[in-house]
């Protein structure tokens, strides 16, 4: 049985493929891409230096659409990255029984309730886990434990955040530079292998 | 760096220890004993059959003389089970600085809520960790995976939860079989070993 990670390079999701993994599945790191930019290519990065499979999962323009209007509308983006974290996990259930995201307990976006939790699992007769038992200084601990990171500003090119394509298209809709105050300049912390 | 769970011998309990194992931490699986009756020994004995060390760690009286009014006051166990659960947390947080338990997504009791993890957290400066982002068909996937299990009936032989010295102080308390109709007759998993 496979199951399907949503997957951005980062320490939370790479954390939850491996539990998985050491708990007997076998594991495929899937990334979403709307063909608006190749933010997946960190990530496919990520999972070949840890020795995963990788997937990147093409979705529809119009969801990225759709996310950048609220995110605009709102002013900030939690919703719209929301938005686009429940399409993810309903493109990921045609294709696994058993779905798993990086969301930690102390995550506030993307993040789905119980409640949500119990739609998708009924509807899509899926099994859906993340790390939600898990606070940030667990996950740091475990995480530098097995991986080594880089810690850099993150960027186009380092990034397979939804974030990156969702400032692209709202940089093309209202000018260059623009998705500059709704996502502000931050350091992120990237998987690049197994700790030695 | 040692992580002590809370251990009754099930599967829960068991898959939470596995995961912190297999993330590289050493784990100390510690069950709670009041004295009353020596409820720790099936777990002792799943612990022994992981190879996992295991603690009995002991507990004030006064802790389960309160439980066991709370029980007979409301008539159901829940806020009972929780003061428990709540107090060997606390006695938990004075060993260890990751302590874990197998509480999952859709249990009832015991349960202790996010504001309750913040400030043991805090209080203690501990990390608390569970199965919150495990639902029961995951649990039950996994542990299949990993364990080998005896199914049977509930008895004061083979249950290491915190029910069975409330039983008995109820009983005490209340005479013989008074707690048959707060804890009704139940079945139940234990683990028993690695899946061959």
């Amino acid at each position: 049985m496979k199951a399907g990670i949503l997957y951005s390079g980062g320490k939370d999701s790479s954390l939850m493929a491996v539990i998985l993994n050491r708990m007997g599945l076998e594991v495929e790191l899937v990334t979403l891409n709307f063909g608006v930019y190749p933010s997946w290519k960190p990530a496919f990065e990520s999972a070949s230096l840890l020795g995963f499979k990788h997937k990147v999962m093409e979705a529809e323009d119009k969801t990225l659409e759709e996310a950048v209007k609220v995110i605009t509308e709102d002013g900030f983006p939690n919703n719209g990255i929301n938005l686009i974290h429940k399409t993810a996990l309903e493109l990921l259930a045609k294709e696994y029984v058993l779905i798993g995201d990086g969301t930690r307990r102390d995550d506030k976006v993307p993040k789905i309730q119980a409640s949500e939790i119990r739609s998708f699992e009924d509807r899509n007769n899926v099994e859906y886990t993340n790390l939600q038992g898990f606070g940030y200084r667990t996950i740091d601990r475990l995480s530098s434990h097995l991986f080594e990171f880089k810690k850099e500003k993150s960027s186009l090119e380092n990034n397979s955040d939804y974030e990156i394509e969702v400032r692209c298209l709202l940089d093309e809709i209202h000018g260059k530079g623009s998705s500059s105050s709704i996502f502000p300049l931050h350091y992120q912390t990237r998987v690049m292998g197994w700790k030695k």
